[in-house]
């Protein structure tokens, strides 16, 4: 019995030196969605608490009572899954008993989830078989639902870097489902019961049809981030505090998202990543792997402005303006004056400016104005007028 | 008395020999919402089951059991809606009685939905005139609630082609409601009872304000078909099995569609199509017959892409990119290259290619791609890269 | 006491008189949601009837109640907001006496909401204390969300016109919450929920997070007015009557919209005012003061077109179009031919029109087409087809 927090720390160096023994890089416990015609298929993952490259301690004490309890472990594939079973539960409990005071508000929120679920009836009704734990050990291409939901946590939460996770798979493990708000129902449990419910008038409200939830169902933002319609924000999008996103054309994919104070009324497709400080104007769009880009995923700097219906395929630097209804793509022919090459070359003593570049060649070009010429409709760069912290190494 | 499935056919042919008989174009039974102030007005219409140039058995029984259920039948006008009475479910019931059985899945589906009829309690309470059979017997202007939401599901269900019905009169039979969710709710009933609802809390909350209702408030989407944000397709589009809608832009209207696997970040206007294999980039506009198209509904061919904020104002071919931020429209002056009236003309024979065309031009001509010079602004056509699946018949 | 008509206005004479009195620019009645971890904060005023700048009789029968309920009423700041106590109630329904009888429909509505108020037990339960008077007797800074709120009342119900009202500091008084369709929810209330509500399956549908409501939770629009989604329009906004709001890539902003009947299918940021009888296409952005502006609100004139995906940071006049894809800026250069300016001279002869103008020159000029020259790139101006309502002053 542990009764003592150095008992504890024991126990966990215990389980942590055994030979099956290997830390996650994720892991938490899921309350799980399941088909309404086939209940072995897994709609939807919900972690109250992720842990991501943390808590090891935690999650040696869960596949230890998981053991305890029977499970089969098996620590050397990528990901494993486990049903939470009362002796799962009781076994925790007991293990982290000297936590269990503590464990309110931010402190030892693992322990937090099992003293609730220890209070719940987990055998029947509406819970039962309902609970998941979830271990990620290899950043592999996803084989579960709950390891899809896993990472994407990671990185909707901010504790995983964008574009740093394996998200191969993803597609296939995740099912096409109707959603009734957060809740997912099968498609094909629709289409048996469509008649029963339409002329009872039961039929369900479907607010959306996908593989992927939303942000807001799963995540909860900052205080000053605003997401102004929950579907412009995909599940696994991040999203840095102080973000907003607004409801008319904007978009945030999965992958994808700000690393800062952001306005978003545009789309950022998934591998793009903004800047803190930059803009993306109504109806602006940064392209993603799939479309435009040449494969590259598009990176803005910080401190740049994407005007209103603008559109990028490459990436562009810090302090730079895309002016409104302009499109720079990594093919585009831009043309620059001689003094704008000097007053661009003054800033950037490292990149080589020429007074014809493409549009891929301003990758890592800060302070870069590019406008269409309304006279003779040429695309041209200028300097531009937004500041930007200057790299203390280049001068 | 009908037993048998013999019995049934002769009852049938018997129907269809009368002289008053007439088959109709389409039918169906229906639940209505009706006005919340003023109960005569239908808001919205829904069917389980629709029947378009199909199953002429299931509509003689049932305009039969009309007639004798005493309801006034006059097959000549172009539309007949009937309230469903007990005795009109019964005789339904008598005459589909060898079918009950095998009524399962996807198997007589009509006969499912009077069976189903037949367990509610249909004289009082919620169900109390709120079904309907209804019947179309000419594509004539729409004059009902009724019909217009039977040609609508015809089009969503894919039952009618896109722009094949007569829809004139449909925003007129139609009213305007405030809807929450799937219901509507009349503006003047909102408006009397808006004191007391908004103090005591149960102000309902309006999801729009339209007299259209949401495809995905009637239709079942394919397994494979993903619409992120039902506002973004209106009840009357068609989608074709595995057609993403995403949430960013995006917007089909009725009466406008796919025709086969399509990305959709874009506008679909009311009466455009898309073709297989294509994609409506981030904020493309695929133009209506109401706006800059020279009145002719825009079709765009199979596998070709509209780039991200370019807008259509006249039919691309198949094979064809659009880059992003382009417009063309029926006007546009579109400039070619020798080398590219050549290679345009190769593969479109039977079109006459010149080195200056306008965008009406391109009708039917395939594996153009379409971009703006950024070095002196000119919109110009080039041979595209895209596949395209060439006519054997020209070859 | 009163009984008669006369007395109620004599009573109200005298209650003006007083030496204390100040007649309000608004007022109303607002039921409260209170903050769910702190019941203090207040998150949002729903008010069932706004006055502006009207009905002084029912603000002094409001002021003198809440005066002989023993609530604190100073006149001379900016804001009053007053619980509302069973004794206010019952103070204003004696006075109001004469009219309750005939308080119904369109007929004095604040009495309605008294003798509404009168009938639900405000001392306890869900009423307590969620009930507050809300005068405005200037129009400085916003100070209480209650006068926040009523201010956008002014606005979005059309009874102060846009760009009129003081709406500095509203966002530092409004809280940025977690919306359950038209319900506020604390972020923190939420995060500290967390565990336990997803656990038990109990998680509210989040279906935005901002500081401002949607117009559609707080606002009935006219019978032909159509708003596709309730995201695209803020509180705030003002949408004359007969204008549609499609749900592709559509936002109208708080303190922006529409005079009369205006098709919005792109975005109308804060500031911006569209006039009658024009179209807002597909995509199409109308810049706010904030961005690419030069600060100036935009106006849109009556009868203009503004094409798909195109975008104005200026002015634009009557009877205009900007083609498809086409960007206006207070800076872009614009090309007019010979025969442009004559006849666009012709038809605006107190305006300085010349061969080559920026975006800014065109502050009041009507009848003028804008569009990109498909061969050269050229921005230029002609004079458009669009029917313009010549002002007889001029000719």
């Amino acid at each position: 019995m542990i009764f003592t927090k150095e008992e504890f720390k024991a126990k966990v160096e215990e389980i942590q030196s055994q030979s099956w023994y290997r830390n996650p890089i994720g892991f938490g416990l899921a309350r799980v969605d399941r088909g309404q015609k086939n209940p072995e298929k897994i709609l939807q993952a919900t972690f109250p608490v992720v842990n991501w490259e943390e808590n090891y301690g935690s999650a040696a004490v869960f596949l230890n009572a998981l053991k305890e309890a029977g499970a089969a472990v098996d620590t050397t594939k990528t990901e494993l899954v486990c049903e939470v079973s009362d002796a799962f539960v009781e076994s925790c409990i007991e293990t982290f008993r000297p936590y269990i005071p503590e464990a309110k508000g931010e402190e030892h929120k693992n322990v937090q989830v099992l003293s609730q679920l220890a209070s719940l009836p987990l055998s029947s009704g509406l819970n039962a078989d309902n609970f998941k734990v979830v271990f990620i050990f290899e950043d592999a291409v996803v084989e579960s639902v709950e390891a899809a939901y896993l990472k994407l946590y990671a990185l909707s939460s901010g504790k995983a870097k964008l574009r740093s996770l394996n998200l191969n798979g993803i597609f296939g493990a995740l099912h096409n489902c109707a959603w009734t708000g957060s809740t997912p129902i099968e498609l094909d449990w629709l289409r048996e019961n469509e008649i029963a419910l339409k002329l009872s008038n039961k039929y369900p409200e479907i607010t959306m049809v996908d593989k992927f939830p939303r942000f807001l169902s799963h995540v909860i933002p900052a205080d000053n981030t605003r997401i102004l319609e929950t579907s412009k924000v995909r599940f696994g999008a991040q999203l840095a505090a102080g973000t907003t996103v607004m409801p008319g054309a904007a978009y945030i994919n999965f992958n994808a998202g700000t690393e800062g104070v952001v306005m978003v009324e545009g789309r950022i497709s998934s591998s793009a990543v903004v800047g803190a400080g930059s803009d993306v104007g109504g109806g602006a769009s940064i392209l993603g792997v799939l479309s435009g880009t040449d494969g590259v995923p598009v990176s803005i700097g910080e401190n740049t402005l994407l005007g209103a219906n603008s559109c990028t395929g490459t990436a562009i630097g810090d302090g730079c303006i895309l002016d409104a209804g302009v499109t720079i793509l990594p093919g585009t022919k831009i043309t620059l004056s001689e003094k704008a090459v000097a007053a661009i070359q003054e800033i950037n003593p490292d990149k080589e400016i020429k007074p014809l570049m493409r549009g891929m060649d301003f990758l890592g070009v800060n302070g870069v104005h590019f406008r269409q010429n309304s006279v003779n409709g040429q695309i041209i760069a200028m300097r531009s007028t937004r500041e930007i912290k200057l790299n203390a190494d280049l001068h």
